[in-house]
């Protein structure tokens, strides 16, 4: 198996675009990558992405984004699973060039979430869930992350402010985040007297619907460590999945696929959650965060609210978490978002993220989960 | 790059199965696999699935399929490539072996399409082409392989009752075929004398809407050897795109991205369509097998709808095309007809396919593609 390195990585400014269609996001994503990283060609390419057929009657994007990227017609194919399909996007790539099949292989993820017609985002995106034993009986996702925090606070005794700290710090971040959707500060009091959604998440507690696109390029780190950028390597990648439905499991207050994912990361690349100088998390919700923390091994069990409200997750804390504002600030769109993740790890490890970058780091990790974490995907990255 | 071989093959009896779920038909593919492979245990799995999403609202199918065939927490993922989706699964989890990330992997399809609500499955399947400059102005699939069918017979001469012959053919094959959704003989006159869908193609020149699954079994060619089992080796993979929308191309008389990704599968397996002893293509519309033989080099070019008709694509002929009983008799539920496909042609390298049974294949080929081949996938599999 060769080893492999991200070379290149492109964003976009993400928000509700309503001027620009998926094609033309993923497209201005992709050459932002193509641009960043220096090759002229790329010989393969992926995309993640959730639902497109449910939120723009579109499919096959393997194709349609390769032509509107003008990379047709190389082998392009989508990956989805649910919030993480932008997750097993990276470890199809990462596969594609391990095995030698391809040298450089573009990874993107992309959705178009604000264009929706029929019954609406939230519908679409319940389509992450169980359809037959979850979503028909009326639940949607707010509802499900609603109970897992309700669990969590009554087993761990985790507070309705510690809570709240997820979203003031991601937003702290996203204000220095060009990138990010929702660029302002929030104080605890107004996520926790925001309109409620699920009690006890409100508004400011859920990651938002957003339209956006991201890309890295991928090659073999002996092709990577002759180009001018600091090469970052894929040393580690886990891969699992859970129960769909979140009432067939023990404990809904435990991610148990995020910490598979986590340590069997850890063992491919050799290393501890000790060792690990930043993470990209999937906080769809304030609770996600703090129940991936834990299962990530960043933290003892139970002790994701303690940990954050004492600051240890912050830039400059023990264990920066979500640098480029998480999904709540940066925003979700939930095909690009695994994609993204890599983006700001990369980004931090070639010490290239300005006021937010994190002093030093030389290993991150980044978890992006589907569903409530019925699939979840961990990758570790570190400077070569 | 580790060789990769099948070791396990699962169908199930593809219909309007209105009595069985998404999830249900796979777990009974998967399984059944399992139980011919012998394997006592899978590492990770792909499900290739077009459109759940926009036929049965329900996304995320890695998970779901996963913990429905009992196989959860493995990794499992899904991919897209509209009626290609089958195919790209393949390939992801050949990589996954290839590249020694996985020794046993699981790849399946599946698509549920007779419970649609909505505008139905036709709207659906359009999902596959380009629904900005193609579905919005109202073609669909019928259409723009009619328009295909036209200009072939413009260019070529190809004629009417040379394309009849192609489902009556698969129609035989069929009839061989116990999984096959519909067991009747055709003759050339009921074809072209059937109710038109698209001039000059009509309903019985179309592949139906189908509920169905598949799933092989892959592992390491070394461990493969080992079993009871005649190992068949997936020598070469071939993965190639085009524009998404018809007009876009050259030529709508030749599948170019056909043509390139068998090409790069011949090249990789070292062989020439000379040595292909049987293969499974793409015959969603009769004229689609016309031009996939022709792009994949068993005929030369216009001298499809000839061959066809003087039998050389028959069991017992040159070189025998579809002995499943192809899309149209087999059936084509969407995202499992690229797996399907791996299963017709183990069958036969195994010498197991009973009545429709090639005699001494060696070597065999599956062409799977999505939209109006705007990807294509071609995989060679040789006796081991």
């Amino acid at each position: 198996m060769r080893d492999v390195a991200v070379i290149g990585v492109g964003l976009i400014k993400w928000g509700e675009l309503w001027e620009k269609s998926l094609r033309m996001m993923f497209a201005e994503a992709a050459l932002n990558a193509i641009k960043d990283s220096g090759v002229d060609h790329v010989d393969s390419m992926y995309v993640g992405c959730m639902t497109s057929g449910m939120f723009v009657d579109q499919e096959h994007l393997g194709a349609l984004c390769a032509d509107y990227a003008g990379l047709a017609p190389i082998p392009a194919a989508r990956t989805e699973s649910a919030c993480a399909s932008g997750g097993v996007a990276m470890k199809m790539g990462f596969m594609e060039v391990a095995s030698g099949m391809s040298d450089i292989v573009l990874v993107g993820g992309v959705e178009k979430m604000t264009d929706v017609d029929g019954a609406g985002a939230t519908y679409a995106l319940a389509a992450a869930a169980d359809q037959e034993y979850e979503v028909y009986n009326g639940v949607t996702f707010p509802g499900l992350y609603a109970m897992m925090a309700r669990a969590h606070m009554q087993k761990y005794g985790t507070t309705r402010k510690q809570m709240a700290h997820v979203p003031v710090k991601s937003h702290d971040n996203g204000l220095l985040n060009p990138y990010a959707q929702y660029q302002m500060k929030l104080t605890v009091d107004q996520v926790i007297s925001a309109v409620k959604v699920a009690d006890p998440l409100t508004i400011l507690d859920c990651s938002p619907i957003t339209d956006g696109a991201a890309a890295v390029i991928l090659c073999p780190l002996t092709m990577a460590k002759k180009l001018k950028k600091r090469a970052v390597k894929i040393s580690g990648i886990g891969h699992a999945t859970d129960t769909i439905a979140l009432h067939q499991r023990k404990d809904i207050t435990w991610l148990e696929a995020c910490e598979r994912s986590a340590q069997a990361a850890y063992k491919m690349a050799g290393v501890k959650p000790a060792d690990i100088d930043l993470a990209e998390v999937h906080d769809c919700f304030s609770i996600s965060e703090i129940m991936a923390i834990e299962a990530l091994g960043f933290v003892e069990k139970g002790k994701g609210g303690p940990a954050t409200e004492a600051g240890e997750t912050a830039i400059g804390g023990r264990i920066p978490i979500n640098t480029s504002g998480g999904l709540k600030s940066k925003g979700h769109p939930v095909g690009a978002t695994g994609v993204a993740q890599i983006c700001e790890i990369t980004t931090q490890l070639r010490g290239e993220a300005g006021p937010r970058q994190v002093k030093g780091a030389k290993c991150g990790l980044t978890q992006n989960m589907g569903g409530t974490c019925a699939s979840s995907l961990v990758h570790i990255l570190e400077v070569a």
